[in-house]
């Protein structure tokens, strides 16, 4: 029996060895799930080695699932929003996520190809929850990212399964959020180094802000951390850590972003554009083929499924109010530091016909940053 | 002394003569001042006559201003929201509108060439409210609409003028709404025929819905009347309301919509797209040079300009509460219904190089519809 | 072995019945197909009968493929462009479709709880003609649609299997347009009658312009036929096609559209925003909970997925042409008409718990066209 | 007479300087001109001094010209898109710009609230050129931005006259960007230093991508200079450029992108949506009040206004060309080193009431970038 439990430690995030990035102070563990009530959970297969065998591995994938809330989900839904900054992606579940302004399931994340696999998995476990969908209520919306892990992974082989999806909703919890090459982050590169899972947060007056990143973009001479061009330095290094892999595909970054700040959709469709600024802060472009998506929902009001009655009291942050503009630098901010620490926590990962995605040399970042 | 009067009669309205449709009961008065505390003014320009003179004339335009309520509307902004159905058009405000959800000044629609007049005369009035804007506080928003009347006005001469624009506001009131070939109706052409403003109204529940739409679309032969296509067994009828003009520029609409339903930005943009519709059930395609816009606001609650403190509270319909339904079905019947007062409203009008707009001929109109 | 065939007969379309909606001319068949190298296919399930056991049964479902042309979709992919009229709907593949401005699959349509099992499928089916996606190539985009038909269908229990959508793409050819309660029709309910599949097509210029709809949408009320509230008049006539059913969910529409004409993503999201305004010209208001999604592709040139060079030579209608504001209208009137004959076409289907969709009585209807 | 030219001299730009940022290389002269037929002009105007006098001065504004080629832009069209990052702005003529993908008129940019007046003039300027716009043709549609310089500018008094902005056309030609506090950003404030007027380019393979900016956006702490918070670096040097003025109202940022890349509207909208990215690597968070734009323009080719034919010859970059990604990326950085530009060419001003936005200090800055 597996325990979907990754094989690969996570190093230190980027703070932890004392890289500062941006000017707002960090929640209180500087992850997601600093959010109160926000739930984290990963799955993560690895299996196999060797050439790439379409259908039978190796595999080096994963599955990651975000929690609004510790309840029902569909009958208390969480008001969201998107931003799509480049659409070459297969993320579902956006145009009602859109629509109604509400989330209405976790947000699962796994590889490209597993998408779908994934939604409807998340559509079981709805069901066990909520048997009336779709008989006596309306159906339910999955909302599922993903990138393209196939550097490392047999994509082909769709290896995610329901189980795989439902153990890491099952082990979702509010602790400390393990980054890296875990779940959905298993398969990653980003920037030519290995790429995977990152978070961080924000502390804004009474609310708090937190991202988290599904990170497998970019090309390595562009690569900025803390503004310097640390990716045209270490193009200059040879050693361990290899040159750039060529083969990489096109990444994409999906970024999930939650806040206690009483928001509604057009307001938390706002924030996802700040979040996307995040990722031209470490060099990213969103190149043509890198489907980056923003996704944010508020825990601070829930709507329910069945209104009680016709109207619904809310509460509201004012757009003018001091705080939203600190939230919506806490976005940009925190979708920095989360990519950075995708990269500082995620050691070397070797995967299907001997690909290898090296770890960040961190310890080089630190030394030049040190240069200037 | 001008008194911007229309010298144009108004002619009765389509259910005054007993043409019936959609299935719901209208407003107190079927117009868009049946929304509480809404108000409408006009200012009308029929000047010379003869062969066009660039400059000079002759003049068949006007304004027409929608206030959302009686008092500032800068300090009490309203919710607002906007659909773009087709975008050939010089509509100003809308991205404002869109990213804040709110309205902080009337709704002011003129001809095409004089919107940027229109609106910078919309920013003088709001001055004069607010002596404080772009000095103390932010700048101000103005929503100002068009369609192209120049098939009978000099458009080039852009005669409309502040005065037009601060009289239309002036007069502005809640009574009956004047339609047909007046304010910025004037020299309008819908369908071949004379078209000008029009407004219709529905009751849902506790709720009303208003509609008013500056209406200048549509070619003869796609009118459809209570679904009867109309145009075309008009098409047939020679007659002295004559063959559709030739020279008619591509047309467009202008849709407001208003309601005292408690709905938010993003419900009144679903409501924008319902009221579209309505632009489909006359037999309109908007037409590639056909800007075709649809604005909503709601009276049901305010949002100040300066937060009295972080948050506001709200109360909201549900999407889910039978009301909604309702009302997007109003926004649909409103929009035919208003489109079809313009036509019935509007008497013929002759303008520039002896261009004529006749007006819809209403009782051959009510005949053929009695033939099926 | 199953035939996937449905059991159910077509009736005769509202043309073929002497009904004419529109005035433009229509394609050869007046269907999809009649878009040259465009093929349909269908797969339908109906087994079982009598009350619903979630995951067993009765089932009354099914899927349709649009394929834009019979060549290698992913290798040439078409132009292509999307509106979303309301968002209520799972929908996959929307967010790169508009992206990338192509369609790099057939088009499948279902059930709204197999969107993600077909969407697997499809990648499935895209694989085994490109075995090189997500290995050395990028990976490929599904575009899947649905309608929810759970009053008939046990809809929980997603019986749509990938070989569904693997016979019903094989069956795709460009054959006449099997109508009604038919593959993604087969459990479908519209204006409180059955509904389904119903296709048709506009001539224009040298130019052909279809539309297939998969129609289940509308309360009995607002139901329009050629303009006339045949919906109320209906509600009049107690009988045997029985009153509206109460259970029935807030239904959906997905439309494709299919030219000809060279036009590009941008002026193919135009037409899309036409097309929907055919479903206002039967009465539909676009519900809360209806899904409400327009596609459009165009066959006239490919876009190579390996770019032979860095620019490609295209030919494009252009927007000011006279063609481009009949295409417009056509678009209109083909998804009015093609929503008219999944009315017509469609036989009264009884599903789960004894739930019948009673067929269009269509001679009434015609009988009511008469009194005017 | 005046000659509309800048009293306030220019600096040096960043890359003078020895500052360089990103690694893509620039255009020839590293300057929106660099795109072959591209014209840049300016008018500015500054009178008065002392104490606020609303609708009398201090002056301290102007006008940008962009005109994509030396021809007549209403008959030969140019392929441009657009993207809103925040829009809390009154930038005029995106509507139209976006449904048809072209621009027909120069770009102007101006302060908030001569927005109007300046499109206006506008239309009078492409009057002069087409007389037969709105009469025999459709009417024209002006693209004008703004920022809000009512810092240092008296803002009510709309002093923009139709004069200036023929000023700033006829002025305009290919030489070099004139940068810094001219036209329309001789009153704007950026970051809390003085803001205003720049310009940057990049060389991709045999096309060149430039990038102009009007910019009067950010607080102090936030600013990134070459990836370093310099920012708070500057925040604790007391000294003769003072504080951060905390009367400045929110700010604004209008960016142009030209290139002669063949790109039509939906790529030049992906490339708007990169450019974005170049506001967040200076450490712009797109504030609230802050109204951000990015419009972009292709020199490659011209769509005719009145159609030879129903259709057109197009050649197009494939989206999946090398090029594409290094143009994104071109776009981020482009926009990054004009904002620069705009803060290192701009020297100190002094508007109303005393207020003064002092010109960054240069040395300073370089300074601390040699700390690391």
């Amino acid at each position: 029996m597996t325990t979907w439990q990754s094989p690969y430690p996570q190093r230190s995030t980027a703070r932890q060895l004392g890289l500062t990035t941006g000017i707002l102070p960090t929640g209180s563990r500087n992850d997601l799930t600093d959010v109160p009530g926000v739930r984290v959970g990963h799955a993560t297969l690895v299996a196999g080695e060797g050439p790439l065998r379409p259908g039978a591995g190796p595999v080096r994938t994963g599955v990651t699932a975000i929690l609004p809330h510790g309840g029902n989900l569909f009958q208390e839904k969480v008001p969201a929003g998107a931003f799509v900054l480049n659409g070459f992606g297969k993320a579902v579940g956006l145009a009602q996520l859109q629509e109604l302004g509400t989330l209405e399931t976790p947000v699962v994340l796994t590889n490209t190809l597993s998408v779908w696999h994934a939604a409807d998995a998340v559509v079981t476990y709805m069901l066990a929850q909520n048997p009336e969908i779709g008989i006596t209520t309306s159906t339910v919306n999955p909302v599922v990212g993903e990138c393209n892990d196939s550097y490392l992974n047999d994509i082909q082989g769709r290896h995610v399964t329901a189980a795989m999806v439902h153990a890491a909703l099952a082990s979702a919890d509010g602790g400390p959020v393990r980054q890296g090459a875990v779940g959905a982050g298993t398969g990653l590169v980003c920037f030519g180094f290995k790429g995977g899972i990152g978070s961080a947060s924000r502390a804004v007056g009474p609310y708090t802000l937190g991202a988290l990143v599904q990170a497998n973009f970019g090309r390595r001479p562009s690569l900025m951390v803390a503004g310097r061009p640390v990716g045209q330095r270490l193009a200059a290094y040879p050693g361990p850590e290899g040159p750039e892999p060529e083969a990489v595909p096109s990444g994409s970054i999906m970024v999930v972003l939650a806040t206690d700040a009483p928001l509604d959709s057009r307001q938390l469709t706002r924030l996802c554009r700040r979040g996307a600024l995040g990722i031209g802060r470490v060099g990213g472009s969103a190149a043509n083929g890198s489907g980056d998506f923003v996704l944010a929902f508020s825990t601070a009001q829930r709507v329910p499924n069945t209104a009680g009655g016709p109207t619904m009291a809310w509460r509201l942050l004012h757009d003018d109010a001091p705080e939203m503009d600190q939230l919506f630098l806490a976005a940009a901010e925190a979708v920095e530091e989360a990519i950075l620490n995708a990269l500082f926590t995620a050691v070397t990962v070797e995967g299907r016909d001997g690909h290898v995605a090296h770890g960040l040399p961190v310890q080089r970042v630190l030394e030049t940053l040190k240069e200037g």
